[in-house]
């Protein structure tokens, strides 16, 4: 597995908070890095950012010829069906494996870490958040996948990864985690109005739940964004800042 | 031939002055428009971005397997060389046809504009500006290719596109260029002390010129940075702000 990591000045001199970017359908670890403008954020807040792949890969490693299933669209759970169980394991990869080792390997704090991601990212940024409770002070996302149970982006890999019983997918769908916990910290969530794949992503479900929740959450609809990294750099600056608060409260 | 095009909100009410980025090697229009991180500047200072392509492109075009020559590497001159010759013609289409086309169809102020670009985009930058006094009131350069008549890149792309005899050569040339005339405005240079190309630019031979000439000018020479948009993207803030000095001056 290959990942990015962004280390400000600061992790010269001791632990610093750590900031993760997750990734949609068809990225690597690299998208990010390279489009999401989001280090020169990071350098001034001092915060760390890890860049996780979006899936296993590799000779061995099962593959789909559709961009939606497979490598590079993991969707962060862990498969449990044929092909997929013996090396999709992204939730354990992200929640467990490669949190430990970024934290022993380097000067990160694992007291102060923060989640996000985009669209597929976005998904799994909520639901390892919610997830994982205690684990992330803030999370924020970017046009997420926000009820993929029922969404053509969520019924299908589920399905191939975790099987047709619905009640192994409950835990992966962020409308659902935060209509029955929810999320102890601040929330931020933008999706553009013009953002191409808007029926797939289902913010209407995220909203409801966050409304019926009360939780504390900030969602922006942003006029005339798609679904690009234009629209991902444009607001970073944002979203790095809101985590550098709740990092450094 | 594909460009990119940045219009700030001003371009709304009317003219706003042009910063044109010229890219490198294997580079098409899109690589600095993803990868720069130009706009957010751009938007702050009222200033519009054109990216044109490295190259002449598609069926009939002639090319070569290396990258450094053919599709992606037009180095910026008028070929007069076969197979070149018919389409190879980018100082035309970067110095006449594109800006013609621009200014004609945008909000674009053809008497502020100012150039910039990178490696044989940051050689393009600084002949165009000095080849053509009174167009541009300022240029900058990332990790410019500063003296091709004396570097492996250079001398084979010009016997290529200008054939063997040397004097057709000189015209595009920054360091040749400086000693003869120098620029008429500021300029700035930034280049990486770990660029792995180091030994191609020739960066000490556009320096020595700068200095003979007394030219206005800053060359940085960034500690630990090396040839890639991580370079660049570290420093564009500084050199959109450097040009829109000069073009609101």
């Amino acid at each position: 597995m290959t990942f990015g990591l962004f280390l400000p000045e600061e992790a010269r001199d001791g632990p610093v908070p750590v900031l993760w970017f997750l990734s949609g359908l068809t990225c690597t670890h690299e998208n990010a890095m390279v489009k999401g403008g989001a280090q020169a954020f990071a350098a001034e807040h001092g915060l760390a950012l890890a860049f996780p792949d979006t899936s296993p890969r590799g000779e061995g490693v099962a593959d789909d010829p559709a961009f939606d299933l497979g490598q590079g669209a993991g969707f962060y759970v862990n498969a449990t069906e044929a092909p997929w169980s013996p090396h999709f394991r992204m939730w354990d990869y992200v929640a467990h494996e490669l949190p430990t080792l970024v934290t022993r390997n380097f000067e990160i704090d694992e007291e102060r870490q923060a989640i996000t991601g985009h669209s597929m990212g976005g998904h799994g940024a909520l639901t390892l958040a919610m997830g994982l409770p205690g684990r992330f002070r803030s999370v924020s996302a970017f046009a997420p996948i926000c009820n993929p149970v029922a969404s053509d982006w969520g019924r299908k890999q589920f399905t191939a990864y975790l099987g047709t019983d619905e009640s192994a997918w409950s835990g992966h769908d962020a409308s659902v985690l935060m209509a029955k916990r929810g999320f102890d910290g601040p929330m931020l969530v933008d999706t553009g109005t013009k953002d191409q794949f808007w029926d797939l992503l289902r913010t209407e479900a995220l909203v409801a739940a966050i409304a019926a929740r009360r939780q504390e959450a900030v969602v922006r609809l942003q006029p005339g964004y798609d679904h690009s990294y234009f629209f991902i750099s444009t607001f970073m600056g944002e979203h790095v800042a809101f985590h550098a608060e709740a990092l450094y409260r």
